[in-house]
């Protein structure tokens, strides 16, 4: 059994399938039970490989998750993409921004952990490919965002593309909280009352922000 | 040794005493390597005490950093009104609120990992005195922002206020990247370019927010 995982490990095609098996693994668990709750043993587990070959494909689980980071923000940007073809207001376009993001809870799991979590313990090469991953699908989908709100230049595009991905992470986690808060919110009502909802919040937030960002030049 | 230990904890003056040491260690501690990377162990040791000792005084080291990140709203919120007592632009409104962000790395620092980290592995109590002092502080600031900017209601001042702490915990991290990230921007200074920041970014989103939020009413 050992002699026949090496053997299947060194041909190319294998070790692509078992990356990918990697990442569906931790894929699966993150939606499961929260990205902060996966570390690289419970990936591993249900992978059903050993830690010390996890390793080999990548070498932390910060890393995994970056990866998956990037697939997330490709299909994020492709969503956005086919919702902005039927665009015919600037509401639309926050629209199309806001409800791919709401219908993707990982993503908005791992956009909030990027910087204060994922990017710590991981190598330069893994920070390199995500930075010019999540660079270029920001720049290009901005692109198109400005294309489709009346108004805005590419610059003001990216950034409102940035913002949504940024907001994202900061209101996903506020709008899904912990237990202890749970609890909280259960016997205090006015506490409840002020924790902000994901979609609408994000909407007014964006839709300001496109308003105002023009005034700015 | 032990005997006099116990007998100054009974005494309510020397517990504040003790509670405050516990808290200057850990605000010192996370000043010099950073939130994320002291552990209760780590304020223990700096404070002289054991480990379970502390926790009779706070439950977990997220208890100790919420109480910080109290004294930092209130810090914060003390500085911005000073600020705005001179505040003749809106402008001057937005520099009040950022710049005085940009002198408290450590609230940045703690503002960023209040969702993602902070408020995970608390007791309801701690929960509720957070979440109390934190609606009271954004509440009163807002109320101050939205006299000071010409036009804002009170629940605009509340919003953009709100909106410049969640911004600071999601730039900070951004402008204040860890190792990997930092040799990546040494080595590829075209990536480098796209690091935001932190004071013009904040100044810029911030002042387009302002602008914008009453188009949506």
């Amino acid at each position: 059994m050992t002699r026949s995982v090496f053997v299947r490990a060194r041909r190319p095609e294998h070790k692509q399938q078992r990356r990918e098996a990697i990442l569906a693994a931790a894929r699966q668990l993150a939606i499961e039970v929260g990205v902060r709750n996966v570390s690289l043993g419970g990936v591993a587990t249900a992978v059903g490989l050993a830690k010390s070959n996890v390793v080999r494909y990548f070498g932390t689980r910060e890393e995994i998750y970056l990866e998956l980071a990037v697939e997330e923000w490709l299909d994020w940007s492709d969503a956005v993409v086919a919702r902005l073809a039927t665009a015919a207001a600037p509401d639309d376009v926050i629209a199309a921004l806001v409800d791919t993001l709401t219908e993707r809870p990982l993503f908005c799991d791992l956009l909030g952990h990027v910087s204060i979590t994922l990017e710590h313990n991981i190598s330069v090469s893994a920070a390199r490919a995500f930075k010019r991953a999540m660079i270029g699908t920001v720049d290009d989908l901005g692109a198109r965002v400005a294309l489709a709100y009346p108004g805005l230049t590419t610059g003001e595009g990216v950034e409102l593309t940035g913002a949504a991905a940024a907001l994202a992470g900061v209101l996903y986690p506020m709008a899904n909280p912990p237990p202890a808060l749970r609890e909280l919110y259960a016997q205090d009502p006015d506490i409840a009352a002020r924790c902000l909802p994901f979609q609408p919040t994000m909407k007014r937030m964006l839709a300001a922000l496109a308003v105002g960002l023009p005034s700015q030049r």
